[in-house]
């Protein structure tokens, strides 16, 4: 069965909500944007690439039925919109890029009626979609030519169908492998607090027939130590112009574990994830989220008592002399990042 | 409240149960050989030195009621029970440990009357508990020496007074340098996949009054990133003879994070977690635990797929090489380690 991760479907925004897996495979349709911006906040959708996807959705679904009569009503009410799903988490580039792509249309065609205005949103939101699905492909393809057959690949959080249209950055990575009989084997980090690598992606390598362990995060160094990981790939929120990359913590722990090991560390991103705009890694902005989300496991029991402070950071950043090379859906980028970056994704 | 981790009372081994913090504290009065070996197995009592205690203890347990009529038959049923809690767990020396100060005060005695040996064992028990209190106070002492004012520590898994009689290994440095008013600040890596870091240390170090913060285990490396951490300090749950040192899955993974962010990485242990029996840490005997630890989330609801893998060690180990010193209850301990663990504790 094809399975996607967000599509426009029955006049709704149809998303896996990703909190019920690996238990259950339960669709939302969401029909507002006030529940998409809560979808959004609590993981129910995520991954950098299907932010972007479902922000620009979103526009549409905000304004689709909008009463607006001229451009600049229109327009007034589209910058409430993209400030509003904008508010929703701050680290994933993608999310601000696919907003901004519908803003630049609606700028671009200020002559449009209203109604033709809404029909581009709608056009553009599914262009995102087509083309997320092309550079997941085009990412596979790249990387897959640094996989060499019966590599053991460590990764973290779900970079996978799940968090992009329905292929996967790193784990695109991962299944061309598989496609090219690579006979790979994965270690998945659990990644702590949310989990995602144990609920969503052992979820959807298993489903894919691939050969995935579970551990817990801290288990990395020692599977290096064993000399068992030949690679590290794990996808990004953001990466600057120097090709520092954000991505869910506990990855810049397992790039420094990589070069103690001398294993090689590989970013999988889309251009869209990119943002060229920010010198280093230094200027991303961080999400700090809730101290339930460590001290109550899944808000079901308490595991610390209520007086215990949290630090609760939801990305860190690894800093790009750490990284081997990005494998971006243009080509494999190697240092030095800030040339060939600018270089390769023109 | 002065609280005790293991005691003999009431004709029993009276233990806080472990599995139930920080929720409840409560008491377990242990009767039998087979209920203590499953509480060691399930962690109800659980770190090294608390471990060496509770064999000790359980020798006498299983001994106290012998109907042995000779030497011959009593140390008969000694080996047997012997080595019926040395299967419980098998990396912990100090299980061993204990069980053999046993032994050993057996075969000296071997003239005495059963009922005599029953005595001896009582006693030898009781030596081993009350040297483990003056071993964490001397850790305590030599350890507070390597901390300046103002630090903030970095600790995984729980050395403190839950995993020893009273004070703790690790957090008994960390104890000391409180009563010491060094202001010192601790953050505690949550070390799944049990979260003793979360339910014990946040719990036993809030109780005194320490400033403390819980982390999950993969974002010590962004805390070491933004120059956080003064010192890093982990318990051991076996020291070879060149000093590599078996603890808790996630130290060696902090042990590498310090060496990359230079920060000082020290192992925290009394002579009788030292094995010189064992040339290097390859030899020490790695626990494999239960996946469901991982999978299931304290077995209370799936995180995976049933068909996914798991691996689950319970340890790792640290290569000397990456432990700055070994704080002993007989002194400092640096490098060249072989000659000076030989040394110190002579």
């Amino acid at each position: 069965m094809k399975i996607t991760t967000i599509e426009w479907k029955n006049n709704a925004i149809k998303i896996i909500d990703q909190t019920k897996l690996p238990g259950k495979l339960e669709y939302l349709y969401i029909k507002d944007i006030k529940t998409l911006w809560h979808a959004i906040k609590v993981l129910k959708v995520r991954g950098a690439p299907a932010l972007g996807a479902a922000a620009a959705l979103g526009v549409f679904l905000a304004l689709k039925n909008s009463k607006a009569v001229n451009f600049h009503e229109f327009k007034s009410e589209l910058d409430k919109v993209i400030s509003y799903i904008g508010s929703s988490r701050p680290t994933a580039r993608n999310l601000f890029w696919g907003l901004e792509r519908i803003r630049t249309v609606v700028l671009s065609n200020k002559t449009k009626p209203v109604s033709g205005l809404k029909k581009l949103i709608f056009e553009e939101a599914h262009k995102i979609i087509r083309e997320d699905m092309i550079s997941c492909r085009n990412i596979g393809r790249f990387g897959a030519k640094l996989v060499k057959k019966g590599y053991t690949i460590l990764t973290v959080c779900n970079a996978g169908m799940l968090a992009t249209i329905d292929y996967g950055t790193a784990l695109g990575v991962i299944y061309r492998s598989q496609e090219e009989k690579k006979k790979i084997k994965v270690y998945a980090c659990e990644t702590r607090p949310l989990l995602q690598g144990a609920r969503l992606t052992t979820w959807e390598l298993s489903r894919k027939g691939i050969d995935v362990t579970l551990i817990c995060d801290n288990m990395a160094a020692t599977l290096m130590q064993q000399g068992k990981i030949d690679m590290v790939i794990a996808g990004a929120d953001r990466i600057a112009a120097n090709g520092d990359a954000a991505n869910k913590i506990g990855t810049y722990s397992l790039a420094v574990l990589s070069r103690h090991h001398k294993i090689p560390f590989y970013i999988a991103a889309p251009k869209s994830t990119f943002d060229l705009s920010i010198k280093s890694g230094k200027y991303i902005p961080i999400e700090e989220r809730d101290p339930g989300e460590i001290k109550e496991l899944f808000f079901k029991e308490a595991m610390a008592l209520p007086e215990v402070k949290v630090y609760n950071p939801a990305f860190d950043v690894t800093p790009h002399s750490l990284i081997t090379a990005i494998i971006s859906d243009k080509g494999i980028i190697k240092a030095p990042y800030q040339s060939n970056i600018k270089k390769i994704l023109k």
